[in-house]
């Protein structure tokens, strides 16, 4: 991106600025509807000097590298401090997740869920970004889809592997 | 992406395999309630072997290269021939778009538009991407939003700069 030189953060991501960079780990999925499964990810976070974040996300299985799921958006930071993710996913959906900032990390719930015709349904997703750690990021995802209730879906650990900014 | 090595790309996706690689250009901006403006841009379209195209946009100013807008998604296709684009804009959109390929290029309105409670209000966009001549893309995209009709927003030509895949 170098048409952007290298704008400062914009003040209003601070709260989420830890996100910056890239990391990589691994994690386990379980719903009732499928087998349990392990797969390894990548999540990177850049700006551009507005209040936001720019985010891409993919995971891979483990023992072949195949492609599993992937997602791309954008972390927008409200003055009083409301997280808004803006969220595409290739299995077609497309989704906006309300939250919030804490020293521990970001707290977000589907707003809005809305899909392609051809998708299927999902109706609510919880999702948690925390800090672990020494440059170590949790993440949880819950969610109610395929109309089975609000179940615990996905959890990974990851390492920083790239400087923030 | 090297855990993925090279997969093949999927069928489903060869009506639109010609948008496969990364494009830059130049465009000329209007509607109802701004300044006219012009803006250079990059689209990036990349695939993983599945029955999708992952999609990044970026454009930025000319005289001074600040970022402008930006947004991301993945662009579907079904095997009837229905493509549908799922989208996240930093503005706080997301949105399904529906449409079709011909020979000539990709036609899409939005199916449906969900919006950040902080975003404008944007009701309809509709999208046409093109082919124009050798290695040429012409983008077009009109949209109904804080409440001004149905109105031509956005034209740009593009050129390849890097081949697909």
């Amino acid at each position: 991106m170098a048409q952007e030189g290298e704008p400062a953060l914009h003040p209003d991501v601070a709260p989420i600025a830890w996100l910056l960079g890239s990391w990589r780990g691994e994690g386990a999925g379980s719903f009732p509807t499928i087998q349990s499964f392990r797969y390894a990810e990548e999540l990177r976070f850049w700006h551009v000097g507005k209040p936001f974040l720019a985010f891409a996300q993919r995971t891979w299985a483990l023992e072949d590298g195949r492609p599993l799921h992937a997602e791309s958006g954008y972390w927008r930071v409200q003055p009083g401090g409301l997280v808004e993710l803006v969220l595409a996913e290739p299995s077609g959906l497309a989704s906006i997740y309300e939250g919030s900032a804490t020293a521990d990390g970001v707290e977000l719930v589907t707003a809005t869920i809305v899909r392609a015709r051809t998708a299927k349904e999902v109706t609510r997703v919880e999702r948690s970004y925390r800090r672990s750690g020494d440059g170590m990021l949790a993440f949880t995802m819950a969610m109610a889809a395929v109309g089975q209730p609000l179940t615990h879906h996905l959890a990974a650990e990851l390492r920083r592997t790239a400087p923030a900014g």
